[in-house]
């Protein structure tokens, strides 16, 4: 039987941390045994948070090397960076013609975005089209998102029905699949873990900064010997993943 | 002294009508004579309004030909294809970063097509920045448009200020150059001449055609033998030209 495709991005909006590590890039090396594995390093969906060019050239690179040291095999698996692939960008116009601005409008993730105060530009605006392209480009089977990502994988099967009923099956429709055991893993505020935050603790870090980062959380009033309740929630959940 | 470098597009929606011919083509072709043009068809734009594939294909070709036939010298000027240039979507996703949504929403151009039945999807949205990527990728100087595509050219020059402010001054600000003699060419039921209002003359279609289109013009109760008042007004139109 064919081994049904796989697709997964990481976007390289900064270092990648744990909360990447538990909510995504664990499951990813786990599917590698068994899928056909596409994972990409998502620079240009980068470009709505991050408009440093040497910052994000030097995230995309160390991004790809870390998803290496973590266990993501090329020789297993299909992987790339983004922007080395012009056919996206290209598809992402073309889909733009099959999405109403209504659907984006409906964006949870976009409001979301607009109410902790990004600034309401374009590129965030129509985020989930390039998505439906980096998905649809690659004809996934399967999406493997978190909760918070679902419905703009919705939108991705609402764009690829709607271009495959104006012209016939071009589009595989991918299923979504989420994780129902992972959990959203907060970050040093307390929010979801997000570089869109500067909340993370990174996977490769160099030890004083992960320790300012851990040394920042504000915690309850317990002595200083005492646990403390924010790190101790960190501690539970890595010793059992 | 260096030629200046004026940029125009063709939308091939349709046969090329004489509508293209006075508002554009015509001025394009004595451009060539000193300036340095750069002149392309722009399919990508015209999947706003069209979606047959082969219908496209087909535009796209007869229209270069068109262009040809008018006069356009390929050893004079450089003449492109939008879409063999995948350089002009990533370059749209990129400024799309730079371009805040209610930029887009004060369209007026985009109100309009809306107001008369087009439905309100991404690519009618965002047409504002694809136009944005054709003129700045090629660090155009002068842009001649007509009057009712002043405020997309005014937005080309907005997200490239704000680029070049972000950055560094990458961008030619390319001039809005308009035609205050030219006359926008109304079409048979009286609207500005477009193929989206469906209501052109085709500067090459075959006679049975335009002879149709022209006796489908309703004009005045004149006697049959007159001359009719809005026949009269192309008559008089293209015999000034």
């Amino acid at each position: 039987m064919k081994k049904k495709r796989i697709l997964s991005g990481v976007q390289p909006s900064g270092l990648l941390h744990i909360g990447n590590y538990f909510g995504m890039i664990k499951r990813m090396i786990e599917f590698q045994k068994s899928s056909d594995l596409f994972c990409f390093i998502a620079n240009y969906h980068s470009l709505t948070s991050l408009n440093d060019k040497n910052k994000l050239e030097d995230n995309t690179f160390v991004s790809f090397c870390d998803l290496l040291a973590l266990g993501l095999n090329p020789s297993k698996s299909t992987i790339w960076i983004q922007s080395h692939v012009p056919e996206v960008t290209e598809l992402a116009w073309i889909l733009s013609n099959f999405t109403s601005v209504g659907l984006m409008q409906r964006s949870t993730s976009y409001k979301d975005k607009i109410g902790r105060g990004l600034k309401p530009n374009m590129g965030l605006f129509s985020y989930p089209i390039l998505m439906a392209s980096d998905i649809l480009l690659f004809q996934s089977d399967v999406v493997p998102v978190g909760k918070d990502q679902k419905q703009h994988l919705e939108m991705t099967r609402d764009i690829a029905l709607k271009f495959n009923n104006t012209f016939e099956e071009i589009f595989t429709i991918p299923e979504i699949d989420i994780d129902k055991n992972a959990s959203v893993i907060n970050g040093i505020d307390d929010q979801k873990m997000s570089k869109s935050y500067n909340n993370t603790i990174p996977i490769f870090g160099d030890d004083k900064y992960i320790k300012e980062q851990i040394m920042n959380i504000v915690t309850d009033s317990a002595g200083l010997n005492e646990p403390k309740i924010l790190i101790l929630h960190y501690l539970k959940f890595i010793h059992y993943s």
